[in-house]
């Protein structure tokens, strides 16, 4: 199949089910909310070594917000429930409790459950919190040295798709790169989903396991690495490609991912120097879902 | 003590003694090492709940840098060796390696002793990883889907100063936070120290322990607090105060701390309605440093 | 009228009729497109002394642009038609056309009429350039070194609405400072208006001519200037108000400028330290529009 | 000549003398400054059609400021002494004196002569502006809404450069323009030179007159454009050569343009995809000065 002169490979990503937990941070302009989100979502493009997965997935204007101030909606996720209730408490403790003039709201339509981060933050009020209503939702005050911080009791988490991907082959590095921003670009656009790598973008595809180091959970997938198309057996990179990118999206449902896939390969082939969309999958045994990169146009 | 009209308290900061890694992340231009250098010291505030103390030291152009490229010195900090050991390679090998054209090389003078971080991570190369040398170091290539990856094999660390701080007294919420914002620009021009926190600012200055709840390690500093100055024993709050953040500065070692509260004292001064700075300590019992905020000047 | 603790004083906003065109710039990124918006947008804060009154109106994500790409609407504004279509000209041919991978797309609903900026910048190709129609628009395709830049034929323009505005009086000036940047912030999300000054905030209210200089046409508001506060006679800042920031906005009609002041005041005041809300006017007798404070409410 | 594997063509840029003013904009923060200084140094590529070419030189740290506050150098320039006389005072006093917190500092070495911009600027303050010394310079202090606005009395200018140039001739569009942003952020670290395009590149390199239109001044650079390698006679582009931008580089003199040029070419052939390094030139009859690329090296 190809669409704008470019290939997209008959083929699908392989993803897995994963926890996710979805909030809203506002704060007094669109600026701290930000600080506060860039802070609360580092160190987190995999939980194959980041204690959790976690990204921007969109700004709300103060107009759309329960205390009327501008705020970014945050996704942070974990296949493990206690791990997740655990970095929640911990990312919202330590990275928008503490910033300036932030307050955080469930934002999960239709949860499977709720974590109770917010009551047990209120803790740190040290008896001097105070629990209110805004918009019926249930908020703890913790007064801090700056003003208050409000905090939603519960937080809502649901079972979500991890790993939604494809792959951008580009005749070079560069071409692979801006298309891979302009998917980047397009994907912040569809509600429900993070690209949760550096800048949404995976420089560094892998495979499971490894052929030489037992001891490895994962490693660099040599039949798509550009500087190995020469001496690797069953390369799997074009003649003509020496540039490989991945886009990986996490989201909180199969419909949410697929609508991230396709837009953002819309935005990909937009670019020049863009060859083939193909994606990453584990022969499809390892993953609840299979999404199939055809299917979605 | 009086400068520009800003009453210096006769105080000191408590600071304690961490373990510091400094590394310069470069990549194909400055906006893609930010990002880098963003996504890597996420979710690193303080040890009470972050895995690790992390923040962005310093730009380096591209004339100054091994190769010839633009690049972000970061300090990923931790008091235990061990853990340290584990951010790093996990820091580095989830948030750089996998980010656009990213290398790492040590950034570190004086190193007390080096972590073999980037000898752990060829292995991701599965074999196909290669030894070089640039500028003297010791650096492995390991080939990923985009390109190849450079991390210097070693990276080093040494003894370091955490909790350097001072507090911004202020007329109002919108004063402190602009004088805070100031002191966090002069700080980044003062080099070998990170502010951590949020946009390099604390909206929630703690106390050890807690009156009421007897199970927390940290609780609101509730004499500080600007909506409890009524109602609160011992508040601390001149009365005409109703905004107050703190700047908490982790750095190489002491002179490099004291150089930045000094540069960021000096800047908060300059914004109209602050009215006082003081500092946070622990009576002077619990840390291994106290850095006198007069003595600065 | 009181909201939110913050008193609305009982005036109004004069504002003025003014020339304006509304574009889309697309670009390969978000980033890109508003690289060239912020260029072509910019030396444009009042006609008093700039050539144009020009800023961003809003994002316009790839899925809802014609050539499928990310994209910026700008506006464009003068009282003269015909410097307004010598803006036009420029602006797009300068800081437009010049910047990497962009295209233009007229952006005004129901325009008055249409002015041929893009037929005119064709000739740039010269005898290279072509036309083409993309949904339903005639285009001209310019080859330049980079590729090919597509501009629309003819930009809408219409009659529209200027300096509609209101003050900010805080406790100080970093109050009303964090107040402009929330009123900015919530501004953004009204479409249709743009706040022309720098970062959207006004530091420098005027009257127009001057007591003393005879060949000025504007002079500093001395009424109003918190540092006059003694010795001016008629001095028109309350005691407690030490910091006055205005927002100037302009728009596609009465409707949207009173929209974007309602939506902006009702940010500012959940900024700590706002005191009242006012508005600058010139006794009602040199404006087309009245636009009352309290009514927005 | 070849470095890097990358041509530098046997070429020279063609340079042209230019009046060229450097002023320092100072303000509460760094943002607060950066904000001033886009938007006083907008709508400012080149004087063919915009009333100056303008740009941001370099940070400065407040340890390095006369009022110890962080700052932007900008350069704004112009072939005429009036027009840019007429610039500097419109763009400091529609866009710095505009702009919250701001001051303004003359930062030019050795000026050939000074403006009496700021003496000018006084009589905003309608007699209640009042004349200063910092260090050392003469200030006039005008009161407005927000504060009092600093500006020095003279601002010193003198004859540069510009029009200093290089071409990037790349396998594609991405791979062009990631090198056009390497190069920038390495100009960027070079004091005294600005690059005055959108984002510092220019996608649209163009030649003196027209073949067709005999009405137009300049019209696209036909034998450079990547879309009419057939069908364009004497076309000067290498078959393999998909994408071209141009760096166009304004300074303060012959020296530090040379000094851009090199360091902004060295940065770009470190980026995957490059092909060759031209530069432009009218066959060295308009231009003062002759820059041979492979001299630089």
């Amino acid at each position: 199949m190809e669409i704008n002169g470019v290939e997209i490979e008959d083929t699908f990503a392989e993803a897995f089910g994963i926890q996710v937990s979805r909030l809203l941070i506002t704060a007094a302009t669109e600026k701290l909310a930000k600080v506060a989100a860039v802070e609360a979502t580092g160190y987190g493009t995999s939980v194959i070594g980041c204690p959790a997965e976690a990204g921007i997935d969109a700004y709300v204007p103060p107009q759309e917000t329960p205390d009327g101030r501008p705020g970014y909606v945050i996704m942070i996720c974990n296949m493990d429930k206690k791990k997740l209730d655990h970095e929640l408490l911990e990312r919202v403790g330590m990275c928008i409790l503490t910033a300036a003039t932030t307050a955080v709201f469930d934002w999960m339509e239709k949860p499977d459950e709720k974590f109770k981060t917010g009551q047990k933050l209120k803790f740190f009020g040290d008896g001097y919190e105070k629990q209110l209503e805004i918009d019926g939702r249930t908020i703890h005050s913790i007064p801090l040295m700056s003003g208050d911080f409000l905090v939603e009791a519960e937080l809502g988490i649901k079972s979500g798709v991890a790993g939604g991907n494809f792959f951008i082959l580009a005749e070079n590095q560069p071409a692979g790169l801006l298309a891979a921003d302009a998917a980047v670009d397009a994907i912040k656009s569809v509600p429900g989903v993070i690209t949760p790598f550096p800048g949404g973008i995976v420089a560094s595809g892998s495979k499971v396991g490894s052929s030489k180091y037992k001891f490895l959970g994962a490693s660099t997938n040599e039949k798509m690495c550009v500087t190995l198309k020469e001496g690797v057996e069953g390369c799997q990179i074009p003649e003509n490609v020496e540039g490989v990118y991945e886009i990986v999206i996490d989201g909180v449902n199969e419909t949410a991912v697929k609508a991230a896939m396709k837009a953002g390969i819309k935005a990909a082939i937009t670019i020049n120097g863009v060859i083939q969309i193909s994606a990453g999958n584990f022969g499809g045994n390892l993953g609840a879902y299979k999404l199939n990169l055809q299917e979605l146009f």
